[in-house]
């Protein structure tokens, strides 16, 4: 979802400069600061080569102590840099931490970007100074450009909630469109809210919305080092602080799920190259986890997804894809539709019409339902189509 | 490798014919027949989903009796229709069997091509009488072509070996360039010999062959639910027959690897759109399954694959592949070099030059190495780049 002014949640700033870093003069640093610290939780990476920020993020969230800032750069992944990296790392967090009179684990440090280049030092030190100093109510916008490196469009989704009677707002900012993969290592996602939640309770529910979002979504099967979701809650909203489990924290969670699942999808449909948003949906597994199976590697098999760019009406390959899964699947049981076209069910939809599936494939949104009609086992997870457009955008990245 | 005529073991007879199946006018059934009934073993797909005529070739393989004869068309898989399908591969099988007066069980049906599609039985039928006619000793180079669909160059290779004093010869086929992958479920291999050999020997023998071989390449990552590896030995050069594995053993093994190896080579090399041929080591993984896993991650990366399409100097996605391969590593320890370039060591390199690297990768072989310094494991795999030829490809396969 694409704004021209994006409002921040109370207590909130933001603000996005060009550092330098790009040379196309496009915003590379993106800045957040919350004037109370707040409460924060974070899921980072499971790519066992972890970029120096994201390392440092997971010491942070050890650490369980509040947090005021956020420092992106987004032109230098500082991944693979030696011990170098984490020097750079925790200088820049020194540098903002300074500035803003605040101890340096208040400040997290994010990066995405090329890998194995040391980052410019003295272009983000420069570049931290104009980013604080830039600061404002109003810096949304800017914050949500400075994120991006190859995505096309900015990504931010709001809600609003009342909790206990009183209004509170939750605004995510997202950046990705390549190595978008579940399982986390996906991309860098800010959600602010100026709603009061305990720690734990902030870590549950973000939990429960990245499951639901983040985690279900592929573009291109390969898991970044760098890439974290965090949300930081700073209650100056004066709202009721949420402490347990009941139905204002089910209310913030729902916020929270539709703010990811907002996100999530906007990243897909800005997939690197993408033409198509493709929903891949498998019921009647054995289990929700062979559900899961099955269904990302339809999302992820390149054979689905070219035929999706191509509208070519080879569905066989869908069955296919499942085959190979490791989920359980009877081919004389199981139902393919397209769009809602039922193309087989135990054997081939007789009389099919290549025309009306190739109708169906040329929308911009393609749905796929299987069912494997073994058992209660259900999910949803969402794709693009892989076009020549990746393959251009990939294959020169770095030059 | 090409070659215009092609050498058949002795007692080995072969054909491509045109039946009409495709379009374009190019061969489309393959027929092979040995004068005697030949000892032979076959790996079959491992996706759950199977063709008919795989499920058929399982159930041939479980029945251990001699095979004469392989029809093999290559339009129609005869994958995902039904019972139907199987009717037709049997009536397929019976067309053949009741033409060269043998039992039906010792005819072998295959198929690639199009997925849920009936094949058309009246073409079949006559195609199976066209091809038997064809049968001869020069018919290897129309066998080679006749089982060809999205490949560019017929796939052959030979060897000679000398068993306890006496010439044998040793001949192999392939087809497939797409849904290439690890783990069997990878193309159709026929490879033919005039040696004798214990049908326990020739299964050992083509397990140990395809797994440095064909469960060592990848292309796309799919899977296929048609495919198969199978070689048949006939005796027909009156060579000793082997019954355990001794001396004559391993030469036979090694000649059978070495053919499986070109031929698998070349299907990477013929890989849907690729442009490159890249081989992937990695050494000092903590066990081989590990460095297996870790070099198929590479391999399958399509970050790496189109870095490689683009020669962008993108080294980092190497062993960011390495990171969600579930392969131990550490990034201080773990080194990366590519042509033999080293580009990091713990840390990166530095003062590596971006142009010797785009140089090393603008050649056709490219090679990665990785060296995990953990352990022993060591493994190689072959893989291709990944270019818009092969999303331009299977955008329009069945169109």
């Amino acid at each position: 979802m694409s704004k021209n002014t994006i409002p921040l949640p109370l207590g909130f700033l933001a603000s996005g400069i060009h550092a330098g870093l790009k040379s196309n003069g496009k915003l590379d640093m993106g800045f957040l600061y919350s004037s109370k610290p707040a409460v924060w939780a974070g899921v980072v990476t499971k790519n066992a080569v972890k970029s120096a920020p994201a390392r440092r993020t997971e010491t942070l969230l050890q650490g369980r102590k509040p947090l005021r800032t956020v420092v992106v750069n987004t032109k230098y992944a500082n991944d693979l840099t030696g011990l170098q990296g984490y020097k750079d790392v925790l200088d820049t967090a020194v540098w903002a931490a300074t500035l803003l009179k605040i101890p340096a684990h208040e400040v997290l440090v994010h990066s995405t970007g090329v890998i194995g280049v040391p980052i410019p030092r003295p272009k983000i030190k420069k570049g931290v100074q104009l980013g604080i100093k830039a600061l404002s109510f109003s810096g949304g916008d800017d914050f949500s450009r400075a994120i991006l490196t190859t995505d096309l469009v900015i990504k931010s989704s709001a809600r609003s909630l009342t909790i206990n009677g009183s209004r509170v707002w939750m605004m995510g900012f997202a950046k990705g469109s390549g190595m978008i993969h579940p399982n986390m290592a996906t991309m860098l996602v800010y959600i602010l809210t100026d709603a009061a939640i305990s720690r734990p309770l902030l870590d549950k529910a973000l939990r429960e919305a990245t499951d639901m979002s983040f985690n279900r979504i592929t573009v291109d099967g390969d898991t970044s080092p760098s890439d974290s979701v965090v949300v930081l809650a700073n209650g100056a909203s004066g709202a009721k602080t949420i402490t347990q489990p009941g139905a204002d924290y089910r209310a913030f969670v729902e916020a929270l799920k539709g703010v990811s699942l907002d996100l999530a999808q906007d990243v897909i449909r800005d997939g690197e190259g993408a033409t198509k948003f493709v929903t891949v949906t498998v019921q009647g597994a054995k289990k929700d986890s062979e559900a899961l199976l099955a269904a990302k590697a339809i999302a992820h098999s390149p054979l689905v997804k070219t035929a999706v760019f191509g509208a070519d009406p080879n569905w066989g390959r869908i069955l296919t894809a499942v085959g190979y899964s490791g989920a359980a699947v009877d081919e004389f049981k199981a139902k393919v539709s397209i769009g809602g076209y039922v193309l087989y069910d135990g054997q081939p939809r007789k009389g099919w019409s290549r025309a009306k599936l190739k109708k169906i494939l040329q929308q911009k949104d393609v749905t796929i339902l299987v069912d494997l009609k073994l058992g209660k086992g259900k999910t949803t997870v969402y794709t693009c189509d892989l076009t020549d457009g990746y393959i251009d955008i990939n294959g020169r990245y770095t030059t």
